[in-house]
């Protein structure tokens, strides 16, 4: 007999059905008890006679149940199965749960939650976060493989820093210094050059800052991509644009049972505005009289920024344009417009940035030159550098942090609700 | 103006054209020069006018071409642009290319190769594998999304080791020892437990292993699944079948070109034989004279094997199944019609082990004991083993390593052709 998931009960045809799935609520009365039944699809009620619970029957216990359905035509949430046989598959053995997960919310800390996030997950509210991301993650690679994108896996154990600066974890690799990868962005760039054109990577990035804040993980998902034969990074942001599109009217497509549990509203996008560092830094000061960092903006002026963008273009994102190259990596196109500044942007979204992106440099003197210019060896990128001598052509890209378009889409307060496993500076395990 | 790719020409309604591509070969004459442009789909030739040459059309130049499109009705190859204008975009700084990539194939060695990957990949035959690999990754994918799994990311940096043994790489992670992923195996079976009940990863897996062999990689994606709530690993099994053929389907759907170009002839699947480790080891010494070591088949066995089952089932594939529980991993489930067995299998494609799967033990009180036996201390594993105090399900599953697929499927002679930037014990660049 095929299993039914607690989801398709209601368009069930069969009476008697066969369900899988963790003991969720125990009600108690005289000759029976109400038992809810949990699936990774849904809940489900179903009643039981005294004669079958034994005590082995706990909260979480997995069990295999053969009931009968029953549907009340007029009541829309009237779905009862009444158990004709219950066996437990997964046998629960603890003394007390780490805290009740069938109540409103978790009364725990979230230090607590994420200690035994096996358990926190059992909630839909938690879980279905995750069924939101990977279909975020699944419109992000629709829409590249229909634009002729290829996807790609580089390594993340690797012999140059990618994006400089102490931040990076080495790792001795039989009796060589090496480093996790920062991002693909060295690789992501060659895999152009060597002739894919379009590559895009769903991948880890791993940074060794030492913050521990509700918006920093020290290994993340990066949401990469790399395309040649472009003008210029206005066509890197048009891209983002529509491929933020897509993204929107996916989840609208397939996760609307979620979206709407979770009672999230996705942003409308028409056109994003692109907005100079240089005047937003001026909006700033001027309405805010908020002062802004050299060639860059804190994590407060992006709030305000996206205050000031949501009121004047009702927009819930803002692209940032035209850093200054000190602020900017050493592979950044600079403005041929604008000397000192770079073709390169980031992507405000409710006031986090999501997206760090721009056009590179592509000509091999030009790039020989940059490194020299920000103090580096041109030996010490020999092969980075080296696929630049054949015929690279102008290219651009952007990386889009996972689990920060996650948090800020479904208005999660820290991060690590966004992360299956979070590691950050303290937490290794689970 | 709209840009044209190669694949697309022959179909073009348009006769002025707009390309991108490679200078992938150039022939004088006295008047004019045939040129061919490589793009990521294809190559075309090109007619140039003698006054349009310069002395920076090298080979391997990026170029913007505008011409006009001309087709023979006649013949299926006569497709010639005559090129109107055709400019620089990325210019080629080189003296001598590494090796020449415009003959019949390279005419220089596998590690020569590699260490100018990105000039090798240049080549169709060399890159279409990839193209192949990103279809081989999204079968999977499909497929499972089909069977109601979810796809998940889980950390690599962890506390403990999931396979056990030395062959682990050492991280320093914020003065704490942690440990590059042997495998997601213990996530993958936690968050079968935290309710999502079908899982899969497409990740990268570590192993500190030192061999330097024509199937080893020391970084390689692992495709991985978990799904709970199964009745034996036979299910598993069927799982596995039942995706290989998808996967199979899928590649002759959507890669007719490229695999003819690359003279590959996927395999048929039916049903794929199931023959006991034992059993087999007995076929071995019985026609071939071939000693197996205890409990296990050397690779040597696996392809005589493999010649066997060919012969006998037609079938380039093998489920070697009933492992003894000595030689696997302390999670493996016990064959309780089996004193000392395991229910676990590898799946053998033409002589190569592919796969290692198997059910997993869900008890907590059985797999408490069983680290015990392993010699390891139920400590060690704390927020695996706790994870199962609550209801864990019967779950099993298995992973495939995506390079040695590819390789096999595709008849190349070394998983590094299969991979795009190699890791191996001395290589970690470029």
């Amino acid at each position: 007999m095929k299993r039914t998931w607690v989801k398709d009960l209601r368009d069930s045809k069969d009476e008697e059905v066969k369900l899988f799935g963790w003991i969720h609520r125990i009600k108690k009365f005289k000759d029976f008890a109400f038992i809810d039944l949990r699936d990774r699809t849904g809940i489900v009620q179903m009643v039981m006679d005294k004669s079958l619970i034994s005590s082995k029957i706990k909260l979480e216990s997995s069990v295999l149940v053969f009931g009968r359905l029953i549907k009340s035509e007029e009541d829309n949430s009237g779905i009862e199965v009444i158990v004709k046989s219950l066996e437990i598959k997964g046998e629960a053995k603890y003394d007390l749960l780490p805290f009740s997960i069938n109540g409103r919310e978790i009364q725990a800390a979230l230090e607590k939650q994420l200690d035994h996030q096996t358990i926190s997950l059992r909630r839909m509210d938690r879980r279905w976060v995750f069924t939101i991301q990977q279909e975020i993650v699944q419109a992000f690679r629709q829409f590249l493989i229909q634009e002729e994108f290829t996807e790609v896996h580089t390594p993340k154990i690797v012999g140059i820093e990618t994006e400089g600066g102490s931040q990076v974890f080495s790792l001795d690799y039989f009796g060589n210094r090496t480093f996790m990868a920062q991002s693909p962005q060295f690789y992501k760039q060659m895999l152009v050059g060597a002739g894919f054109e379009r590559v895009f990577e769903i991948g880890a990035a791993y940074r060794a800052e030492p913050h521990n804040t509700w918006r920093h993980l020290n290994e993340y998902i990066s949401l990469d991509l790399e395309m040649g034969f472009i003008e210029s990074d206005e066509e890197i942001m048009d891209l983002e644009e529509r491929l933020l599109k897509h993204v929107m009217a996916h989840l609208e497509a397939t996760c609307k049972k979620e979206l709407a549990f979770l009672d999230v509203t996705l942003p409308r996008i028409d056109q994003i505005p692109r907005i100079k560092l240089k005047a937003a830094q001026e909006i700033l000061m001027d309405i805010y009289g908020k002062t802004s960092p050299m060639g860059n903006i804190d994590s407060e002026g992006e709030q305000l920024l996206a205050q000031y963008v949501k009121k004047e273009f009702q927009s819930d994102f803002v692209f940032l344009t035209t850093y200054p190259a000190s602020k900017r990596p050493l592979y950044t196109m600079p403005d041929e417009r604008d000397s000192g500044m770079t073709r390169s942007f980031d992507l405000i979204f409710k006031g986090l940035e999501i997206t760090t992106g721009g056009q590179r440099i592509h000509d091999y003197d030009q790039l020989t030159e940059n490194i020299l210019r920000f103090g580096g060896k041109p030996e010490d990128f020999d092969f980075y550098l080296e696929s630049f001598r054949y015929g690279m052509p102008p290219h651009g890209g952007f990386a889009i942090g996972l689990e920060r378009i996650t948090m800020m889409l479904l208005g999660l307060d820290n991060i690590r609700r966004a992360t299956l496993f979070p590691r950050d500076m303290t937490r290794i395990k689970p």
